[in-house]
């Protein structure tokens, strides 16, 4: 591991260091625009802004979002063996296969957002081949039980981050301009409350929910272990890799990792709700500029998510009360990321459509 | 006027007696369907909810949103002369040669959605001829100022009416399974302000908005002026058809037709912001049957919308800050509908994809 772990660090650091804030021509220019189209100042509202931020992050006044992708990151959590989840983990597995034959919400969801689909397997229990929409780098089978040890060493954790940022960087390259992501991970829920209670210094209790469905009882149970486990692996707040590594998942690392690489690659990143919360949290405690390239696709009825957002000033585009995961909630919002470009690119100004412009 | 009204108030009671409620069979069959999906149960939220209305609505346990039309009714307003608008009247007339040409925020964004766009005149100031993509019936060049004077009689109201049925019928015959409805017409937010404020007994200040933009003398002023119009008129709350009549507007009415006509052709009615609310208050009021076929696209910002919502029960799936009209937050709604329809038709079962169910 000591000699991937070296090519890992150096990665990480290169990578977070060819980040740029977003262009302020392009951005300015997106402004403008805006105002000479044939609709009233500001009243497209949220899509203007998106609009503008798409341009600042593509480096053009005319973003496009013509080649979405949507990357759903898996992994195994040792975690489960303390009773966290309404599923057994041999669901993450099931769940892959049925990525891969197109029977899960999240393939609907891609096909009717007109968005391609790729499917990354950073340390499940399935031992699932490469093949066509699906990448695998396990780096291990699952993490380990974070009540007891910690997740992953911290190599293990840049191991599955820079498979996000070599995912994310080929993607750019092929010509993909938004980039959404999703998880499918059992356990995982119980892993991004840890790692967002850890990171926001906030009690477990505020932080947890019952992920996909769990009754009172086990969630007081969910709620205990977390505590437990901060006590027991104290990570410290200003080290996400740390905290990441302590408690938190090989998806949620890689999802790190495509955050980042997004970034630097000049793409905008469009998060699913909790899971992907928790990893833009990371994210952003080890690269703060990667805020800028942040889009929240879907508030997540898992409390931790509002905290979540408002500590990186995000506000979703959809509250559709989903738990799913998947990248549900981020393949439902890519037809508002698509509309805010092709209103930027496609729709006439006063001048040329001879509309009368108002006092306001 | 005489022989066209009986003519319409015949059709009007007609198409009111048509409509029926949603198929209960295929309402319990798309609850069933979804407890089948590969999800956790009740997962995908207010998608769930709305496939399960799509299929009860559409009579089928696998609804479809394969031809999606946007249906935006504009019509001028008299009440334009108290100065409550930031743009002139001309506007109404220059947007509608925009739709037609296909430089519009609605055009954009209807092209995003994949949606057919159809506009319909019915009482501008503008006299463009019926061409592609427009229906004319101009009722009148405009409502009278209803600061002073009724703004329609009871028969222009229902011809206005039965304009939206008839387009809505014909277009449901052509297959069209999805109608989304918008606006035009420089005024109308003090028309359907007005409207929401009688049908509702709410004061005006408490349903007033700004519009497309205005300032606070301007807000106080367009205050005022229900305020007194709806002294002057008395409108009955119970009496829907004669509230539109006093204080409303040619496309207002056309929505309200539109949305008739939708419900009894069994299609469901997706409603834009403000305007539309109060056009669906309207039919709501004159046809209680139609409420289970209104999907709300978008909540809009102006004060009276949530008032109007709440009266019906209805929750938009987008909130945007939109507050331009023109049937921009139905357009952005329009792929949320089609993929929970998607989502029951194509999605795997537990027992196709074999994938574990779990305790919940």
């Amino acid at each position: 591991m000591n000699e991937q772990s070296r090519i890992d660090e150096a990665m990480l650091a290169q990578a977070i260091a060819a980040i740029r804030p977003p262009d302020a021509e392009a951005t300015a220019a997106a402004i403008h625009r805006h105002d000479q189209l044939t609709k009233p100042r500001g009243s497209l509202g949220r899509l203007e802004l998106l609009g503008v931020q798409l341009a600042g992050i593509q480096r053009r006044a005319l973003p496009a979002v013509e080649q979405p992708l949507i990357v759903v990151a898996a992994g195994d959590h040792g975690i489960t063996e303390e009773g966290v989840s309404a599923y057994p983990s041999e669901v993450t597995g099931q769940m892959l296969a049925n990525f891969l034959s197109g029977g899960a919400a999240i393939n609907v969801l891609a096909a009717a957002a007109g968005a391609s689909l790729l499917v990354l397997d950073a340390g499940s229990h399935a031992a699932l081949g490469e093949q066509p929409g699906l990448r695998v780098r396990r780096v291990r089978a699952g993490t380990r039980n974070f009540a007891r040890e910690p997740a992953m060493t911290r190599a293990e954790a840049l191991a599955a981050i820079a498979f996000g940022i070599e995912i994310a960087s080929e993607e750019a390259a092929r010509g993909v301009d938004l980039l959404a992501v999703g998880e499918m991970g059992i356990g995982n829920t119980t892993s991004a409350s840890a790692l967002i209670a850890a990171l926001t210094n906030r009690p477990p209790e505020e932080v947890t929910g019952r992920g996909t469905g769990i009754d009172d009882a086990s969630w007081a149970n969910k709620c205990r272990i977390i505590s437990a486990a901060l006590d027991l692996h104290r990570p410290d707040p200003d080290d996400g890799l740390g905290a990441l590594a302590s408690v938190g998942g090989f998806e949620i690392a890689a999802l790190v990792g495509l955050i980042i690489g997004g970034a630097r690659a000049g793409v905008p990143v469009l998060l699913d709700g909790f899971i992907c919360g928790a990893a833009a949290l990371v994210a952003d405690r080890i690269a703060p500029g990667v805020r800028p390239y942040l889009i929240a696709g879907h508030r997540s009825v898992e409390p931790g998510h509002r905290i979540m957002l408002d500590t990186l000033a995000l506000d979703p585009l959809l509250a559709l009360d989903l738990r799913l995961g998947e990248g549900s909630g981020a393949a439902l919002a890519i037809p508002l990321v698509r509309a805010a470009a092709r209103v930027l690119c496609e729709m006439a100004t006063f001048e040329s459509a001879s509309v009368s412009r108002g006092e306001a």
